[in-house]
């Protein structure tokens, strides 16, 4: 490994960028020996070493780092956790197994509801310091961007305390962090039966507020039989556009109730899971530019069978964003590397897909485009390093490689100290 | 984190054992608050707290180490892998995904035959590089023993020279571990039509002289319509009987051609993969005391419908070890944690189930259930320390929790020096 510094400023030379920019022809965008520049945490430039030997550079004050082959890729964009929350649910997962009927855990507080009770009972700094290591985990895999919804408070003060610990969580890491307001992710105990009045707070109440205090960027819904009817969601959205938050949406997870086509209509950033939607669904994500992020560790650990419109999202040019939905209820798998090969091994994507999926398009989900998830000239300097032979190793072989480099803004990322290795 | 030295006597205190041992009672034999004397790289002494409380220990020369309440669980044992091989699949993985036809790959030269033709150009040395990270990652994840299997090599030379590459690979690294002769994996592209003067060499040239050599534990057999029949694959194990060593199988993963029968006949360590076993395969090895080797891995790359007869296995008490048949083909995944998720997901073991299937049946599939896979006095002092609350979260949570502390035969592992961390 080449020795690397700390400053703001270095070219990485004899490099094979995966850049992923649509306006490179070929797989993944791919330039091959190749030097790139980072000044003021951007991408300053990118250019062949052919005609840029090494040998003509400035390289007062800039360092130089020789890649010797290896390969950049953008750094990975996470773009739907819940990674915020406090409580196991360890126990149900092998009550469960046990064959204890689902009833008889939800009659002994399990499910969400347990996690909301031990969301409600904790302290922003219990919250901030069981979400650590779930953070450092991904972290470690390459991720340098990442999303984290509320949805486990369901409480206005509940709510908001979630999301101030996230921002917390995330304030001194070297991450870039969206946040998502997901209020309407389950009916609260105290308003069963009386849902809309749960709605009328979000709406009236919640949404004015984490609008004015910037707690977030976005709000998300639950759209489903067993959480949120579109009618519901949809007054969420109208709260949201009122006051200027990006809108999102649970859609079509486990039946096709039309959420998605809700999300589109209102130009939302993403219709998250999908695998119940049809034909009209897609044409509408197509038409309003919204990307469909397809969540494939929830359909492995739930054993779902349908999967998501793969063809369709084809063939309407719709984005596929791919992500880890990380949740203790159904997905705690902390690796944007297994849903890559998860989304190639269950929903038949292309390595090339996956990967797009966990950068260009995650990018997008996010609103984030123009700034990150590819490597282009002025694109932030998120960039991962991998000692590989193809890109498509990425996507096939998990857990052997890992970023031999990490930058984010252009810094290289400190070794965090506790971490344990062989 | 408590400070640890590395000498080779001391006590872990205040720990919570995962023993795994059958002579306790409890899920997981737990035994709560327990102090854990190690001496000569074996477990010396368990008791608990409130039998020997830290203050009447004489702690001369030895080192009280305080683990909080962190819980120790037995090191894992990887009971199956083809860890050392040569080449690079993922750009046939790729290609699949693309949608070219499995017969043009093949016409290519791709498929298991493109890893054989790399593995029998490389150079000892080279497969010892190619192996390292991947057993690196493993024992990251806390795996103390592994066994490698050849399989690659099919001729005299080759065989024996991947077995050399796997002995050199683990001859300085923390790991225990047992050497697999393989060499009936597949048909050499040399003996097509003629598998019978092939398993001719291996069973009176190859046989003898690994025997003769050491340079393997057991021998293994393929035993399906792609690979050798069942007549073929007991000539191979009249061999390994008549030159002293363990015979296992890859028995009933794609078809029921009663290979698992043939191995329980011959008093096997283990029969692996048995997705298409029957009730009169289940009974033969419990009767004969085989071990049943699950591989959630390759079912889940292979996109397998048909599960292994858990039911059965359960009802005749046939041991179910779980591995990662780590593997370029099939299982690319070097991650055993990820397969005791996956052997609770997709094949409805218990968290219990799993985690016995990485340690105590493990040892049983490689011979060493005397030394190896629960934490009991007189076994090797091969231990994992967690920071969790409950032993069912190391099957349920995936990527976030690593050990805190590993040893092996008493002794802390080193960090590994050149391994990246955020
Ligand atoms: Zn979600
Ligand atoms: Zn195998």
């Amino acid at each position: 490994m080449p020795q690397v510094n700390h400053g703001c400023e270095r070219v990485l030379i004899n490099a094979n960028l995966i850049t992923l920019d649509p306006q490179r022809d070929g797989a993944y965008g791919v330039m091959e020996r190749a030097a790139l520049l980072i000044a003021d945490g951007r991408i300053a430039a990118i250019r062949s070493m052919d005609e840029w030997p090494a040998t003509t550079l400035n390289t007062d004050g800039i360092e130089v780092v020789d890649l010797a082959g290896q390969w950049i890729s953008p750094g990975f964009v996470d773009c739907h956790t819940h990674l915020v929350f406090a409580g196991n649910r360890a126990a149900e997962f092998e009550q469960r197994l046990l064959g204890v009927p689902y009833e008889t855990i939800a009659r002994q507080g399990g499910g969400i509801l347990s996690t909301v009770r031990a969301t409600r009972q904790a302290e922003v700094e219990e919250l901030v310091a069981a979400a650590r290591p779930r953070l450092l985990a991904l972290m470690r895999e390459g991720v340098t961007t990442i999303e984290i919804k509320s949805g486990y408070g369901l409480t206005l003060e509940d709510e908001i305390k979630l999301l101030r610990a996230a921002r917390q969580l995330t304030a001194d890491m070297p991450v870039n962090v969206s946040l998502t307001l997901l209020a309407a992710h389950a009916i609260p105990p105290e308003f069963q039966g009386k849902a809309d009045d749960y709605v009328d707070m979000i709406c009236q109440t919640l949404i004015p507020l984490v609008s004015e205090e910037k707690l977030a960027d976005a709000v998300d819904v639950f759209c489903e039989g067993i959480a949120f009817s579109p009618a519901q969601c949809e007054r969420v959205f109208q709260a949201a556009q009122t006051h200027g938050l990006a809108i999102k949406g649970h859609t079509e997870q486990l039946s096709l109730l039309g959420g998605t086509e809700l999300v589109a209509r209102y130009q939302g950033w993403s219709a998250d899971h999908v695998e119940y939607l049809d034909e009209a669904g897609v044409a509408a994500m197509a038409e309003a530019g919204t990307v469909s992020v397809l969540l494939p560790g929830a359909f492995y650990f739930l054993r779902e069978k349908t999967l998501p419109p793969i063809e369709l999202l084809r063939k309407y040019r719709v984005p596929m964003a791919v992500a880890t939905d990380f949740n203790p209820g159904t997905s705690p798998l902390a690796s944007i590397r297994l849903m890559m090969n998860m989304a190639c091994t269950l929903f038949r994507l292309t390595p090339e897909e996956s990967l797009r999926g966990v950068t260009q398009h995650a990018a997008t989900a996010l609103g984030r485009s123009g700034q990150l998830g590819m490597l282009r000239e002025g694109m932030q300097a998120d960039l991962l390093v991998w000692n590989i032979r193809h890109p498509a190793e990425l996507a096939y072989e998990f857990g052997v490689s890992q970023p031999t480099l990490r930058f984010w803004k252009g810094r290289l990322s400190e070794h965090e100290p506790d971490s344990k290795s062989i």
